[in-house]
């Protein structure tokens, strides 16, 4: 069972034709590190241990500044309950074919 | 093509273990719209046309508090590009099998 | 008594020096309208009666486009209470000189 | 001159009515640091250094569930340019009297 969830929309200080690119820089880096992650349009929602989580996201804004970007604006969402957090699958699995 | 995607996350104020029930109805109220949209983790996303995507976030809110809550939180994204957004689908296609 | 609060953050699809003053033509605007209203390092609050603050919403997607932007990337928060929300004043008063 | 700007906002997971004291005592916390803050009327915005300002998120989210809240979600906005942010001061000033 997992204890945090956190979701990242990170929004480099790129030209926009070039913003994907450095967005799948910062994806590909939360895929590497073996967590539990689902891609979404906004953003990329990982579940895991909220100290191994926190680390994470600190790299992701790292990454992205150095792949191009003066400097990155992110939104989160951290989900922190010690005892256990809902998973991505309880909470999206029935709206799923 | 669309020229706006909103995602919507509802927070009911409501008891703990009754929050899924209160979201559960702005889901189904978005479903029954006919809008294309995601379920995530945290939030909804839907993508069509901004009249009709900013009518459906305003309704949203109202269904929340006729469903058991006495007011609602909501965290809200709106992509509006007159000439188009990119779509959903181009967005999460390549990181889904 | 208000029944809304709606905080806005508006990332006009500009060039990044060119940003400041996109937001500052949505600020105006919202001054323009006579809410009351608490502007912050990320976004614009304002409170209000949730029909009008919809509206108003709703408008500023439309003035960053109307002003040199391509398209316009918003987070938004959005608090309901058809009884009464908390103001403005309520909640950071007690933190301000 | 700063390199990155961080603003919170935490819902711990406690009643309604008891959800400004859990509240508090993360506002609390964040001046007793000693970075520059400014409390708004949905989310509590720091400056300061980009390790500091990282560590000061995840302490907050583990005082929130020290005092009473079973669970904690937050929403965080995460602003860093390693060649210096915008300050608060800069963004809010011509909007204070």
């Amino acid at each position: 069972m997992y204890n945090c969830s956190i979701s990242l929309q990170v929004l480099p200080g790129v030209p926009e034709g070039e913003l994907f690119g450095a967005v799948d820089k910062v994806i590909e880096y939360i895929i590497s590190t073996g967590v539990r992650y689902v891609v979404g349009p906004f953003d990329t929602t990982m579940e895991g241990d909220f100290d191994e989580l926190m680390d994470i996201l600190k790299r992701c804004q790292q990454i992205a500044v150095e792949n191009g970007a003066d400097g990155v604006f992110s939104n989160v969402k951290i989900a922190y309950h010690p005892k256990g957090v809902s998973t991505i699958d309880e909470k999206i699995s029935k709206y799923r074919g």
